[in-house]
């Protein structure tokens, strides 16, 4: 495995660097921003990259926000960017349960619903592709579990459990319960499919380190025995496969911009992009760069170091 | 390894069985009920016992409740017992860290206080033996994560982390929710030890399964990239030394009897007790019993039937 090349305060190298690629897929959490907290040298070098004429595309596995919120964050972070250039797990999983669900499980046709563990996004996202679904934001499961929905759940009572819920769908929740975890459990022992938006294990914010839709999940994994379930998001290839459909690039004129190895880097990998840079302002270490499994093909302190190279 | 011995419907070879030990281990949920419901045969079987002069211990896994929790609803359920017959792994985790802890890991004789996640059954445990802690059932903890909890617990913000924490104890918790992970998370990533009361990821009731404190702790064990807690209660043998320790039985008289292969029988077998019976109105299957890879010695479908052989 080649080490990666490090091109801060490398002015030539940055700049034969910036000028292989036409399009540059880029990770946001940790990349951009951290929580709330946007890096001074992130806009500069989205405007720099988009004056060379570069296709910029947002790819997230956040999956609390859907495609329109993820606009107004970058729009209010100082970032225009459209809905078609933003990417996220949430649209991700929505796409494979609209459109490739009804032929690989035509027996979820008539069981059309979708059970949600997760924030406002994914209901966003399952709207927008008319995909019906319960749970998510409702009040109605954001309460302590009682004798009676033991007794309910337990006897599959179609009062609670919706007979038409055919998938179960976990995200990023910051309002997960004991309540939820239950139904989620009870919708799967009964057949419904098992997705996750994505498996991060955390969520980067203030500069450290927060539950992300992995952790959320796990406890429904270890239920079930350790069965994993299907997940949308990086390093899934279905998030490559629609961005291409959109945009119909040369993969080797691509390149991944992200902070983590098993995600970022490895989609880019797996996606065979012409090259992967990653960053060290997210959850990476320098360490993990140069002598991990997963190694990107160049690495930056930040992304704005990339100003030396306009 | 052998075949389990199916005792129910022979009256010999129950009455065999029985003349066989002293001492009973019994566990509770599955065995004696499930969730609120007992199970008809369980009050006189264990009466019988009683009669034919047998010790009976209680020992759960269930960390909700404390010893004395338990006496009340073994009374409840017609069943009594003193405190010292119920041994349950909040009370095994209590003990461990007043009394094993200061020797193994001097220090956190300064970090003495233990954050909880999780229900009144350990703070009443932690309390009896003088452990002060932090968390559990306050309920300035049984609310939504907020920007500034972010930020406070990313800059381990003293307001907010109590320096004296030197341990995290997780177990069965009601009102999980995702600001008790983030604080969890960061104690332990600023080095407190991270416990967790049992490992039994479902806990049964109303003859269906929901989520156990294996479940709970999975979301930290996967932030913390897989590293597994040190857990009490069945199999854990600190459990069974605790229980030797005060009824100075011999273990080749002593028979434990449960519902769960990878905890209860596991704890007989590993504890070298001369006996294991397994009952299957908990979670184990038939199949479980005569084809798993832990099995026990003798088998029935519910204690009850052990009244053949009164």
């Amino acid at each position: 495995m080649s080490t990666p090349e490090y091109l801060t305060g490398k002015k030539d190298a940055i700049r034969q660097f910036i000028d292989k690629y036409d399009v540059f897929l880029v990770d946001c959490d940790g990349v951009l921003w951290s929580g709330d907290y946007l890096f001074p040298g992130s806009v500069p070098t989205l405007e720099m990259l988009r004056k060379k004429n570069k296709q910029l595309v947002f790819v997230t596995n956040n999956s609390t926000k859907s495609r329109q919120d993820y606009c107004k964050k970058l729009e209010n972070m100082g970032i225009s960017a459209g809905v078609e250039e933003v990417f996220g797990s949430s649209y991700s999983a929505s796409i494979y349960i609209s459109r490739i669900l009804p032929q690989s499980h035509p027996e979820l046709k008539k069981r059309n619903k979708v059970f949600v563990v997760g924030e406002a996004g994914i209901e966003t996202e399952l709207d927008s592709e008319g995909i019906p679904h319960l749970g998510g934001t409702d009040p109605a499961y954001r309460r302590d579990v009682t004798l009676d929905d033991y007794k309910l759940l337990a006897a599959g009572d179609p009062s609670v459990l919706d007979p038409d819920v055919g998938v179960v769908l976990i995200g990023l929740d910051f309002h997960i319960n004991y309540l939820k975890i239950c139904y989620a459990y009870h919708y799967i022992q009964r057949g419904a499919l098992f997705l996750v938006t994505n498996m991060d294990s955390t969520l980067p914010s203030a500069g450290a380190l927060f539950p992300g839709a992995g952790s959320i999940s796990a406890p429904l994994i270890k239920m079930l025995g350790g069965r994993e379930p299907i997940a949308f998001g990086k390093p899934n290839q279905a998030m490559m496969d629609a961005i291409e459909g959109k945009f119909q690039f040369d993969r080797s004129k691509a390149c991944m911009v992200g902070d983590r190895v098993n995600t970022d880097i490895k989609f880019g990998l797996e996606g065979k992009l012409g090259g992967t840079l990653g960053v060290l302002t997210g959850v990476a270490t320098e360490e993990e760069f140069l002598r991990g499994d997963t190694r990107p093909a160049y690495y930056v302190k930040e992304l704005g170091d990339l100003l030396e190279g306009a």
